[in-house]
């Protein structure tokens, strides 16, 4: 194994509270060399990238370390990272070694070194092995049996499923990325008598809603949701990735003791969240919400128990359908996680680094 | 018994939305004469109303029939009608005998006849027996030990007791009603390792809440709520009675997997409810909203179970004290009702009718 050009796509600035990230102001694409036999991997693995994720999710680490969270944030000067899928090329630990797949939080460059410098241990920083499916491919390891679709699992049987069984109506807003088209197929799956109401921002991503198996989907761009969850309503389930006004139509369109998930805030990730004036319906209706964060609550945990084998087999079978946009090379990504931000992406961003 | 006077307080007019009810215009009192012995009451009771509960939510009951809700609206021309406790005069129900202590929906008045005419048939009229105590007023019986008792309680087991044990800090805003008073104190009955905050309006309001037990009061008028939460907090538990921006407060102090009660929405109840900007913490900290209303959920009434038998020993053990303000009689009851909507009172406001 020669010295090789190891592309980087290096954090090198906060985007205000306000901002949507930005190529070459708060991502810059380096290249270094980088020799494979000789670079010190002291405890730690070597690993070849194949893919990156895309998730909507990284703005929020976006910001000034001194602002807690459960994900921690980009270090400024270092290579992004998130969740990835790699192969191992050298180890110095006993539980890899090479050719290994695995899964984990890796840095957006060709070679990453797990664990890496103490400004990339996050609290969630982990790696593991998989047995990668022969008829799979690397990339739907980041989707829907990466993160978002373990979120949405382990959400709906945690907090959705018992529910589910004795309602009528699910409303899933921006149902289009890696969580809510996996909700929606799930919940047909396990529920088929619910009626599933969906929205999206554009005639590609409804025609994808559809063939996942929506029953009503509507832009939500030229169309009024409140309007659209009036006549098909009241919801019972609405999962909810956007909030702001939004959540103020599903909220006066709940029917009595309705469950809210908010897996998202599109609306206020990269702005100021505009505000929900309706909250006081969560009492007259006895409504309960719930926020998910995937691996940190018990309930999670729990509901993440027997995800890949289940989903496995139901991806394999066409149960569970996905589409993706491919983006290629370190030379992409920003330009993947920025597209991830304003939304402009049919089905699960991902970056194709390597094919093996 | 001869024929008497009925004083009667009729409401007469819906307020708008952003309004606050007015004597007068929205309330009319008058006195009518009824013949104890003659007044027709097929298959109904006849009973002499001892006390008048006055409770917040009755705003969402002025409001025009159109708009459903789970408690009926108040009738146009016809008495007011809440919790009341009475006690029977006459009855062609074989369940009452004249000199039953009966608690339920009962109307405005010295005399009311139980169910009355359709337009108060509301979809949780009810009359229920009770040994009333021998040491313990029949006012109690529509505070500590009647629907803001009972919803106080019914709640805290069925959503937080569990929570509670795991956590450290509690927060009731605007504690000084019928139902945060009662929180406040089970929660240091049931789980003393809480510190409990709690915030009021008024000096006196604060005295109590302090004799009641509290950790920390203080008076949301003229300290900022946030800065409070910032110093005491993280807060697991949230009991909210407002919304608005002491909700946003809460939520910018939430621990991650906290707890949010929504039990009340004085922001909201005669005017727009303020925007809400920091519901996007709802997944950022994974919490848990939960919208409660006594009596309809499943959850709710499989809570309350027990209720009676524990917190009357609890009362007249002194470890849940009371303070009340008393209205006399049917000619001050539309001024309970609009000082309750202005939150001027000290305790639960409590209407007496008659002593026996």
């Amino acid at each position: 194994m020669p010295t090789v050009t190891n592309a980087r796509l290096l954090y090198v600035a906060h985007p205000t509270a306000n901002e949507f990230p930005k190529a070459g102001v708060h991502f810059k694409y380096v290249e270094e060399k980088i020799d494979l036999d000789k670079v010190a991997i002291p405890d730690s693995v070597l690993v070849k990238i194949l893919v990156l994720g895309s998730d909507p999710f990284i703005r929020l680490r976006m910001r000034d370390p001194s602002v807690p969270w459960t994900f921690g944030p980009l270090a400024i000067g270092h290579p992004v990272d998130n969740f990835a899928i790699g192969i191992v090329v050298r180890s110095e630990k006993s539980e890899f070694k090479p050719g290994d797949y695995v899964y984990g939080f890796l840095t957006f460059e060709n070679y990453a070194i797990f664990p890496g410098p103490p400004e990339l241990q996050h609290s969630l920083k982990f790696l593991k092995k998989f047995d990668k499916h022969p008829d799979i491919l690397a990339s739907i390891y980041v989707g829907v049996l990466g993160m978002p679709g373990e979120t949405a699992y382990a959400a709906w049987r945690a907090y959705v499923n018992e529910k589910a069984k004795t309602s009528k109506t699910i409303f899933i807003n921006s149902a289009a990325g890696g969580v809510g088209s996996f909700v929606l197929q799930y919940a047909r799956y396990t529920n088929p008598h619910l009626k599933t109401i969906v929205s999206a921002g554009s005639q590609d991503k409804l025609d994808m809603l559809k063939d996942f198996g929506a029953d009503v989907v509507f832009n939500y761009k030229t169309t009024d949701t409140a309007k659209v969850l009036a006549e098909h309503g009241p919801i019972d389930i609405a999962w909810d990735h956007v909030g702001g006004a939004v959540l103020d139509a599903a909220l006066a369109n709940m029917n009595f003791f309705g469950l809210i998930i908010r897996a998202g805030t599109a609306n206020g990730y990269n702005q100021e969240e505009t505000g929900v004036k309706n909250i006081k319906v969560m009492m007259e209706k006895a409504l309960r919400k719930q926020g998910i964060l995937i691996g940190i609550s018990d309930d999670m945990i729990e509901g993440a128990k027997g995800f890949t084998e289940e989903v496995t087999k139901l991806y394999l079978e066409g149960k569970i359908k996905t589409r993706e946009t491919m983006y290629y090379g370190i030379k992409e990504a920003s330009k993947a996680l920025i597209d991830t931000q304003h939304g402009h992406i049919l089905g699960k961003p991902v970056i194709i680094v390597a094919d093996k």
